[in-house]
């Protein structure tokens, strides 16, 4: 059905939760991007549909915002709506509801479409029938910014593998995430939570590339940039960090 | 609702599937146990009951055997039983349904409860009121056999992660397979489709543990172990391959 706002629920399982029972941010922000799809597909703009046209989306900049993370059993509810419709760049927001309607999550993405030939960007005003859908409503956490990238040394390096390459042919979004993520104890998680993160995506990482992660730390912000031997950048990353003040049932 | 059949059902998201669409096989055998899972706690000795008590469910086998698998946003139907309820180990089986009610696939796991303090398994004589729950009826997949161990070389090395520990502190059990599916190139995939597959956990990798992952392969059969740099087994499996016959659209 054609509508501006959609509407789709989750259930967080044990997989989707880590050590603290907290669903983990690269979790979360996957049913961010799977709302994302089942909304496009549902107003007619979906993957498959792009491409059979030889068409599809990439996301190319991710804020996520968390007041608090739902744990393990609960169901979320997530709302998403199209901001702006521009020439290259298409904004989608998102509102992450507990099932009690209470707001516990906001979230911003930008999207390019592009030409899975040429791999270069598609021109949005081809298809001016998709304005339609933008209705200018901003998201409630601010847009994801450029993030300025690091020099600092290699932290840790991954070699792209099967499980890593999702139905696109290419590094999931999700999994970069996961290995910046991975550069920390579990002390971390027990004692921080993280409160927003930021993503700016550059290039796709292919199967048995290797990915070298670097990080710097300023206070409570973390930088992350994932880039190729030789220079290519994959995405750059920004996590804010805050200390956990409640002590939780498990601790 | 206390009863001997439990049915749950399941999306499969994009996250789920791999390169060829199809949902991969750890996560399938997620949703088995998580089938598993939601089943014990609506008969009363689900994981969050058993903690309580300072105990706490493990799987030591796994058998899972697919004639079809699903694809990217198909729901399927996951149907579970308790067969048998002994001393150490109680069996639960499951069949996999897709949404026309088509069998797809039947596994069979086989569990016991742990003390979460002394880590030995726990007798399931002290709890009689459990045994009303076994039915006796078999899956329709052998169960999982003991499987041989190799003596081949180390085939990769994981390092324990943040995201590999689960909630219970220690390694998931899917993670298992991915790191054996991960020894593969995608052509493996491409060409060739897993029927069945058998696991037998022996104990549990801890954070920042090395991993070793030996495999050896016969005809269609590969044999995995997962070994630490000390000789302490975390488990076996067995892959059965073969050729796809039929080409997907995508190919």
């Amino acid at each position: 059905m054609e509508q501006l706002y959609h509407r789709f629920s989750f259930f967080i399982y044990p997989q989707d939760v880590d050590c603290t029972k907290f669903v983990t941010i690269n979790a979360l922000g996957g049913y961010v991007l799977n709302a994302a799809g089942l909304a496009a597909t549902e107003n007619g703009f979906g993957m498959e549909q792009l491409h059979s046209e030889g068409l599809a989306w990439v996301v190319s900049r991710i804020s996520l915002e968390m007041s608090r993370f739902p744990v393990q059993y609960e169901r979320i509810i997530i709302e998403t709506w199209v901001e702006e419709y521009g020439r290259i760049t298409t904004i989608r927001n998102f509102k992450i509801y507990d099932i009690n309607e209470r707001l516990i999550g906001n979230a911003c993405t930008l999207w390019a479409i592009i030409d899975l030939k040429t791999r270069r960007p598609y021109n949005l005003n081809n298809r001016p029938e998709w304005h339609r859908f933008a209705n200018g409503v901003p998201a409630l956490t601010p847009k994801p910014t450029r993030i300025k990238e690091i020099q600092s040394v290699i932290n840790t390096t991954h070699r792209v593998t099967y499980s890593d390459v999702d139905f696109n042919g290419h590094t999931n979004s999700m999994k970069y995430v996961e290995w910046m993520l991975d550069t920390y104890d579990l002390n971390q998680f027990r004692e921080n939570t993280i409160t927003r993160i930021e993503i700016n995506y550059s290039h796709e990482a292919l199967y048995n590339d290797l990915v070298h992660i670097y990080k710097e730390e300023e206070q409570d912000v973390a930088l992350f940039k994932a880039q190729s031997a030789n220079g290519l950048l994959f995405c750059k990353m920004k996590f804010f960090w805050k200390k956990r003040i409640i002590l939780n049932s498990y601790n």
